[in-house]
């Protein structure tokens, strides 16, 4: 076997465009030793996991708007203050509130039982008393658009999906459609209401609520998702041919303006002029769990990071932690912040909001006079089992209103293999965060900041991807 | 290695008195190569997983005496003479029963927040508008049995524990106090109501029901338990030291006595005087999940091993399957069928309630004349991996009743490593089933049925273990 494999090695050696354009391997670019100290030293600490640990116990779900996620802005300026930060501070703004109300499914015919499902954020409700229908019943949104409308209306539209398990999470946004625009095109269409198959990958009966989008002049319609074993069992059951009648019992409601707001602390740097590094994660989480992979990790690695910089002596370039508000229900805080600090230079921008799994690629959005900042970051993230991705850097719904401006973007990419399991599912709590992964990320994001935020080089404005 | 490894056995030998004493190995007894071909046939096909996937679909949960169970009855009526059965018959009883409500828990002070639980079969109830009282936080029974009464009169008691997994499932008995006795020992020291840590070894928020006992006498209070995630939050926020403060709403009732049922059905042998071999599960399951593990799996197995040999031609003894009515809320089914059958001579009796995992070791408690068939049974299960145990078979509580009126016990142990992980839980359904165990499972029963039932040796009484 050995002998193929050099075989077919030489072969392709021989004939490989890539490989004849080089004569050796690329050489690693150097970094600063201060930079691999701060980074093996950080796999040894535990700041986000008391973190996540203190936000999740002491506050637990912190639903955007309400005043759990009030407590936890408060819990937040006094643990970034009690950690050394500087200029810790609340920025407010209001925002459109949504609360769950009741919510159960009940098959009445051909074969009794109630089923598991949680609304979908800014779901509709039915009357407290309920609603009876007819379920149709669709495997994908393909099914769901091909059908017509009179097989719609007036009934409970099904929709289901076979979303894959993937690294880099590329699954949820081409399976996510059902819930993203399903429930807006199902009242479109005439439909009574909307149950959806959960947007995840795992077979445990917990649902996966998220948001839905119900644009101005469409009705919301009462919209949930199942478990995907609840799925699959009234797909099970539709396969035996009989009519399905349902009861649905969902009682959310808008519940009007409220506040919010973004927590904001700072490194402070020794060269104004040289732009802000910009990290953070959302403080808001769904109200199912107690949001500890989504997305207390991402404000727990990004500020153990920012903090270990800290320890280390003034950088030179500010670092800017924010624990963003309401990202879960509409990324209102990123908006806010965006809109607050666009006078502002940003030498680059980095969010974590992608669960606690080791990182596994970063990709950048650099401007070509900071190429080399990439190059170190290879050098310095290589140890922590973390390659450099091809594709363009600049992720993040936070961020994403400050990248739009022109920011320079850093990604550090974590492993979804697992994130969608869980993600906004009331098993989102800490038992799902392995530490080891956990201390890999802050080890991570240290080496990136300890490499961006003193890098020497200039880092301008980007073309946004 | 290899020589460290034979010169310890080598020494292991000459100092072993159990080696000392044989000249040479013993030799596999023989058995009919029909056993090996029907063991084979028989994990080849799914029966098993067509009677579970049935059950649990078209009737779903089936709560002992509710009308669930009765249609469960109607459906496994019709199963078990559509697989071609004799003598397919209800037996019915009577038996009291009880009903879950509503069911929240609330922190109210110093962290409010909402944590998971269900309440325990036989619970008293909280008024409707609920209960408050303060948490009084016992790691495990020993420190709850150690505290003063004064620190438990008036307040919500909390008992945890740190069930270990198992493959024999021996955590269940040993760690399972909390929720068996707990609740009347609370009640009769005066706790307003009592919330223990799920008897389970997994860390999803799924609360693990069951029955507990409130003896004649003794009130029986509000009792639940909390998943192990929340259970373990409760011990965090404990670890704070500020006294804790929890609404608990849970509305149970008994509902007066009411009909349940064993459902039978018989391979009729061509020797009535060498007494009847039982084998079964139980049809009743939990109200959270479906009861695909618990047990819709035990009916299917012994069910489908027993048509594989029905249809191979008719065995010397009669096979009787059995599955029995309300063995979760207390073992009801199987003490009528004692009740009704005690006049009948049973050769055997074999229960399988330990999920879907693979069988592991079987043990047996067989009269000496009958030593063969228990080495014949040794030939023909250890293809599937299946190892003989030292201790003396006869357990289950359906079979319980018949066992300790004499009949010999042939015991087939699935591995309890994930059970408990399951066990009573909402999740507890056919997602849980990996098809290639259960068809290992079948064929284990198989090979089993197809020994006992056509073993030539008399199997007379013994003495229960």
């Amino acid at each position: 076997m050995k002998r193929l494999i050099l075989a077919a090695l030489t072969a392709s050696a021989l004939t490989s465009p890539v490989l004849a354009q080089r004569t050796a391997p690329p050489m690693p670019a150097i970094v600063d030793p201060q930079v691999t100290q701060l980074r093996d030293a950080a796999l040894k600490v535990d700041t986000a996991w008391d973190i996540i640990e203190g936000l999740t116990t002491e506050v637990g779900q912190r639903l955007a708007g309400t005043e759990a996620e009030a407590r936890a802005r408060t819990w937040a300026v006094a643990k970034l203050t009690t950690l050394g930060f500087k200029n810790v501070r609340v920025e407010p703004y209001r925002m459109p509130v949504w609360e769950r109300g009741a919510e159960t499914a009940e098959i009445i015919a051909p074969f009794p039982q109630k089923l598991t499902l949680a609304a979908l954020g800014n779901s509709g409700a039915t009357p407290a008393t309920g609603l009876t229908g007819e379920v149709v019943v669709f495997a994908n949104m393909a099914a769901f658009q091909a059908a017509p409308d009179n097989a719609i209306k007036g009934r409970i539209v099904y929709i289901g999906n076979a979303m894959p398990r993937t690294q880099d999470g590329s699954g949820y946004g081409a399976y996510g459609t059902a819930r993203f625009v399903g429930p807006a095109l199902a009242s479109q269409r005439g439909a009574a209401a909307i149950i959806i198959r959960s947007i995840g990958t795992d077979h445990h009966r917990f649902p996966h609520t998220g948001t839905t989008d119900f644009p101005a002049g469409v009705k919301p319609i009462p919209a949930a998702a199942l478990s995907v074993p609840d799925a699959e069992q009234l797909e099970r059951i539709a396969a035996r041919g009989a009519p399905i009648r349902m009861k649905l019992v969902l009682t959310p409601r808008q519940v009007g303006m409220r506040e919010s707001g973004n927590v904001i602390a700072e490194v402070p740097g020794s060269d104004p002029s040289a732009g802000i590094v910009l990290v953070g994660g959302h403080l808001d989480s769904w109200d199912l769990g107690t949001g500890a992979i989504d997305d207390a990790s991402g404000i727990a690695i990004t500020a153990a990071a920012a903090k270990r910089i800290m320890d280390a002596g003034q950088p030179r370039r500010t670092i800017r932690v924010v624990w963003f508000g309401a990202e879960e229900v509409g990324g209102m805080g990123g908006a806010a912040y965006a809109r607050a600090h666009a006078g502002e230079r940003h030498a680059t921008a980095s969010e974590s909001d992608f669960g606690a799994d080791r990182v596994w690629r970063f990709e950048v959005n650099l401007p070509p006079a900071a190429k080399p900042v990439a190059d170190r970051l290879q050098t310095a993230l290589a140890p922590l089992g973390i390659t450099r991705g091809s594709g363009l850097g600049g992720d993040g719904t936070d961020i994403g209103p400050t990248l739009k401006l022109g920011t320079a973007a850093i990604d550090l990419n974590q492993s979804g293999w697992d994130y969608f399991d869980t993600h906004h599912t009331p098993d989102d709590v800490i038992d799902r965060i392995d530490p080891a992964a956990l201390r890999q990320n802050v080890a991570a994001w240290t080496a990136m900041l300890a490499v961006v935020a003193n890098a020497p080089e200039a880092i301008d404005a980007v073309k946004p991807r």
